[in-house]
């Protein structure tokens, strides 16, 4: 197998050494007034990039434990729940909202295609009962998302609660959890923050934390529990088990890095680099996943692959004969991913991505419609064209500054 | 407050600069080849440690999260569990072995104490329906450890089935899964290994996946799940969910350097650590927290203080004016634990140890019986003697081999 | 300024985190036993990649200050020296000589021109008082090389002393310092080893010693001085100074891998990288710097610019625009350097560096002869069918050994 | 031999973590802007600490290499030099000084005394023709210190220039370049800046600058030229060769820390590791190497042995039996050296080193006068007597702030 020459994975992502030499700080204990001030200092630091002033939790665990244990902390039985499906990641959750006892609603549409606000809004008209809406920000293994800046605030003026899932959301497309009154977020620092993972990044508004004291079922003294964090360690400066302490030092550096960058900078710096890559694979000759152009997540683009070709193949080929690391949907269809997060959110990783990716699909004998072969080259001057005008933009907003 | 100038802690324990190392290796994506080799790779090691050829889980989470996903997995309802306690840890268990609808019989003792083999021996005589035994080998928060290497076979002879949570019990005391026939173990990477904390590592007997298998209520689809790890993972090459891949390499990189020193080494040496800290402690005229000498671990060594100062006095006073972070007993009692674990059981960090610890005692005024006073010079000599001794000892053995 | 992306300088270069990791290990005392052996270890591992059994020094200061001590160490009043100079470095060496004292005969090409054996021949044939010959077997400024391999052998042959300068050649280029005879020969870290800049690594046959030893003017007791360094160092065991701990520990990871991968198999891949970027550039419409195809070296591609565009406005563009870090000529001429170094000779950083120049020069209006634009997508295509055909020949390869 | 577990080593010293992290940075290309723009912050930094504003000039190459350099830079044929030699370095000096043509004077005195300003001035007031005084600010080897406060200003009011070494000197005791007059000081980071070896840090006044130019014989086009870097890289942004980039980063990071702690708290944390170190080692029953307490630096305590132990095996025992790793005096005498310096200068690391020294001096059956055993735990107290102190005035100073 061809040595690694690049990471274009959907999370993990390759990310900064400044990143690594946060993961690589010398291991205190949990309990040193020093790392107790770092667990805080790094909440208000994720609160900031979720744009929110309500409890922020850490918990240790890939983003699923924030999911379930969030999930489990909210559903009583019997809830009416409606639950958005356009992926896997949203048909999931009404797994977990069935094993939980809800009375599940879903609204579901095809995994290349958005469930809209207007299907949501009229659901909820006819549905005036809902308690809680489910939704997932951006399916990452399609490369779709969800307009949260609409569902959210209608949620809110209804006194409906949110449950988000916008673990690749964050800092690839606008998150405002209090100006869209979303209540229960999640997310985490693998995606497009750039961060390592191993970490749930959750905020909890006092409407969800009201409706989870009311949860008896809601986990306690468990690793689920949300609860558990909210009263040791907000409330009583006791950790419920030890922290990850390399973990939390990790997401410090990448949050730094994020912040010092400037968030809507960031969210712009994926959003370039998916036009670019979309004007690249588009001149190529590629076809996108998604059917509609503006669900098209920021920080992955989707290629869609002939029957004739497999995806894994794909995959399999670049990896051993190229050195380049893709993605395939992890069985939201037979298609690819070209991934332009965190650190690999610049111009040229994108290159990189276009062209190992157009070069494995021609060995791989890949035709056109009507017989023609994808052209590479073409595909590489389109998203070039496109970078320079980006950058050209960007240094001209800059030099109006001085 | 001072600079950090030692941590001394009873884990998370100050890590070398090889394990950091390990943690700030580049992040790949966890589908790699690469990667996924690493990761059966550290399965192996994982169980080399453990002494085992059972399955290896490893969870990402702390290992209160293999603790309670394990219990979980095998209580069923109405199930004849017998638990020894003899420290928070065991008693923790009993909570949740309630909640998890066994029936629970409990052999409890003073937290300065132990439960013997000849007291589980005669319980389960008298009680021949017990189906599993849960023990604590080495309860960290008041540094004393059960014998398991008794229990274990005891209780595999009659069929029972064992839990054994020895988190900082494995290459601090010896540890023999298969010779012992322990069913479910659990440990974490940050105390004797001298990793960082944010893993479960797990061994499961056949007998204990049988049992599971036959339980219902066993965690599926959740991040409690061992299951989900042994179809997913095990069985097809998924995982159930992300795993932390700066853990795993900082795992890799803790295993490698205990495998090279050698298990047997390592355990040696963390025995050395105590009996020097032990002497220096006696000499210097402390009393151990531990009312049987030969159930001290050999991790940390706890300290008694008299009613009139507090632990937590003590350790904030030695923090803040010297520099040398300590941890108390967690509620298991007015203890201060002097640790040698992981990387700190050599032999100048107990004298650090013993020495910051000696004079923050002298600041706070503590007075011996009679009144005399502490002798911290006496304590580093008595402790320098046996230093001596163990290091002449050890050149001996070591010019005998060549 | 555009956040740097990739760097693809003629060195220093983007070294691999392993190597950082080696610059990161614990200072240790220089003259702890541990030290010194791993000191004595990194001599041994040049020799191998200097392929020699001649003493091998390594002073603690960039190449340069191997070359200058070297030089002064081995030149005396009135020497008869024949230097080759094809470029800014073999130049450079003239200077020092006559410095020195010698009497230098140069033969002199342009910078984009090789000196060839068949003229070192002849001039020898026609000067058989010449004593010592110097040359440059490759000259990283102008991405040319010098026939070692012939006319080493030659001097050898005639008794006449070889001093040379291989800095990016070791690893880029085959280097048989014993087989052809090589008296003194000096390296670095930082070109195609991929390490950090900041030693000169040097072999010394015992001509090139007796040669020494018999010249009152080789610098002793000085930082130029070689004879410190074999009487203090590799005859009584002390260091004539502190060396640089982080830099060996650097260099020996460096070693490390590229013994790993193979001597031969990181000058392949470096030949590789340049037949790809060739191949690429030649059919986006570029001109080669190099007169001759052969003399061009395998780690750097140099691109001849025409008059009207000045290679600092590329290289500035290039980085302020693009965040993508070319070198220039350093004087050499009006050229800029694609780079395929240490980590950078992959397949995808070339493509990486034909893109980023190939847009650079669009955005600055460079036009082909006839007023053609440049092609990138044409380049890119071109080489991608260049790096499908390497790739696919490995593996058949590799194939063949199972 | 035992592993390593302290290097209480008098340079390189053990550096922080996050010295560490700055050595492993990414290597950029040194002329990418970037580099550049770090190069002249670390020239700031360096000034800052140097407390001058003379240009500072940064080589790449341990001390000797800026001593060298600059002492060939400043000395003519026959100029008068008055050399204080109360040292190993020195004397090293004066040997260049004779190597250079200068006609050398010397007020030399044993290694364990110091060269007093009215021995100086009594000289100066004598030989009015001297045109440069050389020092050593704090001789290493032997652990001693020059008075530069007073002889700086001496000479400087004379229009004498100043040659300073005080590669040990700065941040381990007073040092200011400007306020006292000195011409030429030379440092490095591996000292009591605690960072790594491999630089020389140098200050140069205009009136050292004047003599140099002046001076044909001053180096240019080699290594060992300050004028390369006055006239290529202050005057014209070239560097004379390619700095180590991961170095400067080092030493960045290094200079970080002390401004952070402040350059008075850093000297005075120097002055406290001392002031118990002393008390330590007196109370144990040992003797000091030098013969006036005043002149003790604050870098390293050094112990006289007495005649029938080698200091050689001392070191070895130390290192080969319990791991913590001395320096002797590299021949100054029979002497064994407690360092406390850069981050080593703490309270518990020179406890560490009491206890190690004292133990092994046991192990090696030294007697003090009359017979008496070395008393180790006496040591120990007195020592952690003085530390309380120290650190409750501390603790009070900083109340007294709030």
């Amino acid at each position: 197998m061809q040595k690694l020459e690049f990471t274009l994975s959907a999370g993990p992502v390759e990310v900064t050494a400044a990143t690594l030499a946060g993961l690589a700080k010398p291991i205190q204990y949990h309990y040193d007034d020093d790392f107790k001030a770092t667990f805080r200092r790094v909440q208000e630091k994720t609160a900031e990039i979720l744009q929110t002033r309500n409890d922020v939790l850490i918990l240790q665990g890939e983003a699923i434990l924030g999911l379930e244990g969030a999930l489990k902390s909210l559903v009583t039985p019997g809830m009416k729940v409606l639950n958005l499906v356009q992926g896997i990641f949203g048909k999931g959750t009404g797994y977990w909202l069935r094993d939980f006892g809800a009375e599940v609603h879903e609204l579901e549409v095809g995994y290349d295609d958005a469930v809209t606000p207007e299907m949501v809004e009229e659901f909820l008209d006819a549905h005036p009962s809902i308690e809680m809406v489910c939704l997932v920000a951006s399916e990452t293994p399609s490369g779709t998302v969800t307009d949260v800046s609409r569902i959210g605030p209608m949620c809110r003026d209804r006194g409906i609660l949110t449950y988000v899932d916008t673990v690749s959301g964050v800092l690839g497309m606008e998150h405002r959890t209090d100006d869209w009154g979303l209540d229960l977020c999640v997310t985490g620092p693998q995606k497009c923050l750039g961060g390592a993972p191993g970490l749930s990044l959750i905020s909890v508004s006092q409407r969800a934390w009201d409706k989870i004291y009311s949860n008896p079922a809601a986990p306690r003294d468990s690793y689920l529990s949300l609860l558990d964090w909210k009263e040791k360690w907000l409330g009583d400066g006791r950790f419920p088990y030890t922290p990850s302490v390399s973990d939390i030092n990790g997401l410090e550096a990448a949050l730094d890095q994020a912040l010092a960058e400037g968030i809507d900078q960031v969210i712009q710096r994926h959003v370039d680099a998916r036009e670019l890559t979309k004007a690249g694979a588009r001149a190529m000759g590629l076809e996108f996943w998604a059917r509609r152009e503006e669900s098209m997540s920021a920080c992955v683009t989707s290629i869609r692959l002939p029957d004739d070709i497999d995806n894994a193949e794909v995959r399999d080929l670049a990896r051993s004969k190229y050195g380049v690391m893709f993605s395939h949907g992890q069985g939201a269809g037979n298609l690819i991913r070209l991934s332009h997060m965190g650190s690999t959110a610049g111009g040229f990783h994108s290159i990189v991505g276009l062209t190992a990716l157009g070069r494995t699909l021609l060995d791989l004998g890949m035709k056109l419609d009507l017989g023609m072969k994808l052209d590479v080259g073409a595909g590489v001057d389109a998203a070039l064209e496109v970078l320079s005008e980006q950058r050209g933009r960007q240094r001209s907003a800059a030099d109006a500054l001085v």
